[in-house]
């Protein structure tokens, strides 16, 4: 359950994650797998994106698989099942982030022999993940322009950490007033080298440049 | 700062958090001010719908306040004192809600005797809020179809616990393929009185509706 206290223990808990975090990524490295973390608001388009991701991998001959977390309910988990993706569903109950003792639990569900690519999906917001490293080698950022122009300004630490940032639903752009130029200089501002990518995850636009940035 | 760990002290610091919000209620009221809780993911646009009931109330001769909260910037209250709203603005750092305390400071830098109606923004996510009364006397959670027709359903708590829902961006949701319905249905599943009004903030449509529902 989230609290707001500062305790004592705060420093040791997020030490403790990163040590779990680490063996995670060392598991993973064993078998074989490349995982990527992808953050976004709920509705951002994380899951569509991944679901484009797993078809142009799957058509590579890859096997894909994900992970899904989310406070409650399993929506994401079943259309990743639907697109034939090995998965897990990971509820969170009243925590706003996976951590990696969560998603080392995932990962003994999956069978990682048969996984080349995992996704997995962070619950849906830009504050409380931003802590909690959980194995992945890549973090990728996912905003949509119908959350505002102001989002990259909102949540420094998240976009300053990212290794991607994708901006999604390019096509509503200008139906919400958005400039994205003006959310890729804010992000610059914060983050100097990881790539900015456009994407329209429901025509797959973008997806082969995303895919690009997080195998290249 | 936000940490995973349960600790003892959780249910300590809820009553706690309670029993300030309780203290915020009492001092509102004594000042006459009627304060309202806007909850929602960010991009959700909770702002455009506070600007826009401003906008009504002050017609009516009725004076505006608003405390903004946001883990970081300035972009809501820029946005509040530019419309002529009394504002004050909350950063929660690192934290992923306002809760009690933060509203009593927030409190001391407005003039509440030159406020009649406060809305307080809460930070942009559906997870975190849930557990933290502010001492609001009505709490308002806004959706935007963009956000997808599974919000509800990943969200339950901070649904069933919400005193007026909004469906706002109506005007997207065919570009989004979500159905309304979809999203009232499940709302109704949790929560059975609360008022579920539609709107359109960017045109104004529904805020009239809505505003009967937290003035009525």
């Amino acid at each position: 359950m989230h609290k707001t206290v500062t305790v004592d223990m705060g420093e040791s808990v997020l030490e403790h994650n990163r040590a779990l975090a680490r063996a995670n990524r060392e598991h993973l490295k064993e078998h074989g797998v490349r995982a990527f973390d992808f953050l976004g608001a709920v509705g951002s388009g994380k899951t569509m994106l991944i679901e484009r991701l797993a078809d142009v991998l799957k058509a590579q001959g890859l096997q894909v698989g994900a992970i899904a977390g989310d406070v409650a309910g399993d929506d994401d988990y079943r259309r990743f099942r639907k697109k034939g993706i090995r998965a897990a569903n990971v509820n969170t109950g009243k925590e706003c982030h996976l951590d990696a003792h969560l998603v080392e639990h995932a990962l003994e569900e999956l069978d990682l022999m048969k996984i080349d690519v995992l996704f997995i999906e962070n619950v849906g917001n830009l504050v409380c993940p931003a802590d909690f490293p959980l194995g992945a080698e890549r973090r990728v950022v996912v905003i949509s322009t119908t959350e505002g122009d102001d989002m990259v300004r909102k949540h420094p630490a998240i976009f300053r950490d990212a290794d991607v940032c994708v901006l999604n639903k390019v096509d509503l752009a200008s139906a919400v007033d958005v400039d994205p130029k003006v959310l890729e200089r804010d992000f610059r501002k914060l983050n100097k080298h990881a790539p900015f990518i456009l994407t329209n995850a429901k025509k797959g636009e973008g997806v082969e440049e995303l895919l690009g940035a997080l195998m290249g």
